[in-house]
């Protein structure tokens, strides 16, 4: 039992790459130097493709404005979102990786409660390697940690757990609150510690962050859309919790797990609440729709793929959301589009006509 | 929002008992004296009547042996477990109460990682007053929390919660696992200070441990029921599993929430892992198919009340769990007779029959 969590860390250097939505940040590859120079990096410029993008000397990059979206996809170019992060996604679907960890710029390197730096990228490849358990809670949080393991009365059945295929971490300092609970608390900071990793039960949704994010890119990528988000479109900030819903929906219907908790980062910087308000407002109420109906969708037993499953998604989606707005339906063919990229790009053709993209200017 | 989290703690002293199955270890109450002195402590002595349990002075309490559990119960004395820990839930069914908190004598009072002794009581207090958030996950776990709150993207709809029934505590030092763990890891200990507290979503089950326990006797009590364990049973140590089985599978059905993680106490001792062995031979098998019947339990509408649902499912258990082993067979009768008890107990007219049972020897 709990036997994985003794084993030393691989650090899985050819199998992940680390995806950031542009860096304005100096700082901000400076800080995790330590820890993700060895990395190689894809950067997805969400703005204006004029503007340069500093990336300091010694990391391994590419780097993708607007233009190269542009190129690379043609017409598909169309479900990637402009001037907004939910951009990142184009990075999931260009990299050649069994892994991907995907951060903001304004996330630093944390401490623990012994102030010692976190390895944040370490911990989700801990958790990514080693099972969930969905369908059963484990009070002592993640059975596969060292120290830990399952309680009695665990059925012993459950005890291979399944295969992980999201790593959700959390952050210290700005709390990932919205507009309103922004507006509202605006001095609340995060200093709780919580050392623990869980899995999030099978049939359970999660608000998953798009700041501090790990998965398994070969298992789930194709779901990890983060929609139609920013410029031209009447919703932001629902890139995340869009790909969250489909992903944890999806990973339910194939058997995969989806863990949450440590790592932390340190989230530096509270966002401007009056501008998120704008960006929140219509997915404020569209969530009450949205949610309930991702509670209550079902797969059929012949959707055995990723893809599969996001194709059929996309049709529930236009039937049954298509009322709330007409966004979902631009949404439900943006869908549809993506996974279309999305196999053109990961076919064997995909894989010569992709490349080189922009190159790792160095 | 989060508001509840700013007042002080209710002691609740005139609305909640303290129960306890048997007191071997003398320094136990000394120990949380500073806890448990203003409350009132029922003591459900689990083995030969004669024997005398020693209370310090001070304390306020009702001690019951098997003596008088028999006079008070007659032949419905039957589903009180004998020699187990589990006769512990008739002094859930004899209390006035609207709040149990259930402790073992081996539990001691724990510190936090700052050194500072842990109030558990009131930590479960503070559990059971606040809502839970069964339908969806919070990453920042307990929302009512200070310092914590609905993250972005948890649907407004959701944030007022539901009626916490159950508050699952967890143990330092000595893990409660089960008699194979033990046997292969002997040296390990809980050192892992979670400062969580968390909602099992709606439709997941848990292992409940009764070593650590509150709960709204007034809203649940009926289903915390411990079953037949013990001396003249084919099984142990499932006693408080089966109580978490049945009241999780009706606190969904109601509506209600159960929370797990703080507050710690200190578990001292380990129990005799050979014991165990022999106690949960049978469970370990049955748990295979119990689980599974409880994970797909369907209580009907018109269960609306906690012992409709659990004579709805003592019927069911009858039916489905019969032929896994005559023991359920039996323990569906004894869940009957349980709810009949209780009801005459918790009637006008029980009330009267039921004190003085033994009286506060003091």
């Amino acid at each position: 039992m709990a036997e994985p969590s003794v084993k030393p860390t691989p650090l899985l250097k050819d199998e992940l790459d680390i995806v950031i939505p542009t860096i304005r940040n100096l700082d901000f590859l400076e800080m995790w130097r330590p820890f993700f120079q060895s990395y190689h990096l894809i950067i997805v410029q969400d703005g204006d493709p004029s503007k340069t993008i500093r990336v300091p000397e010694g990391f391994d990059y590419e780097l993708y404005n607007r233009n190269d979206i542009n190129r690379i996809l043609g017409p598909k170019a169309s479900c990637i979102s402009f001037k907004d992060s939910a951009c990142r996604c184009f990075g999931f679907m260009v990299s050649k990786k069994k892994y991907i960890f995907t951060i903001d710029d304004d996330c630093f390197v944390a401490k623990d409660p012994s102030g010692k730096e976190i390895n944040a990228l370490e911990q989700h490849i801990k958790n990514l390697l080693s099972p969930s358990t969905p369908t059963f809670f484990n009070t002592l949080y993640d059975p596969y940690r060292e120290g830990a393991d399952f309680v009695r009365g665990y059925p012993f059945s459950l005890r291979e757990g399944v295969i992980t295929a999201v790593s959700h971490g959390l952050w210290l300092n700005i709390p990932d609150y919205d507009a309103p609970t922004q507006l509202v608390k605006p001095l609340e900071r995060n200093t709780r510690y919580v050392d623990a990793v869980l899995t999030i039960p099978k049939g359970t949704l999660f608000p998953m962050c798009g700041m501090n994010l790990g998965f398994q890119r070969e298992l789930i990528g194709p779901a990890m859309y983060f929609g139609l988000m920013g410029d031209g479109q009447p919703i932001g900030r629902y890139d995340d919790m869009w790909a969250g819903w489909c992903v944890k929906v999806i990973c339910d219907h194939l058997g995969y797990g989806v863990k949450t908790g440590l790592p932390y980062i340190w989230h530096s910087k509270a966002s401007n609440p009056f501008v998120n308000l704008k960006k929140e407002y219509n997915g404020i109420f569209w969530q009450e729709e949205a949610i309930p109906f991702f509670q209550s969708v079902s797969l059929p037993k012949d959707c055995t793929t990723v893809q599969k499953c996001y194709i059929e998604l996309s049709k529930q989606v236009k039937e049954k959301l298509g009322k709330v707005d007409p966004y979902f339906n631009k949404l439900a063919d943006a869908m549809v589009t993506w996974i279309e990229a999305w196999n053109e790009l990961n076919s064997a053709e995909g894989n010569t006509v992709k490349l080189p993209a922009k190159g790792a200017a160095k």
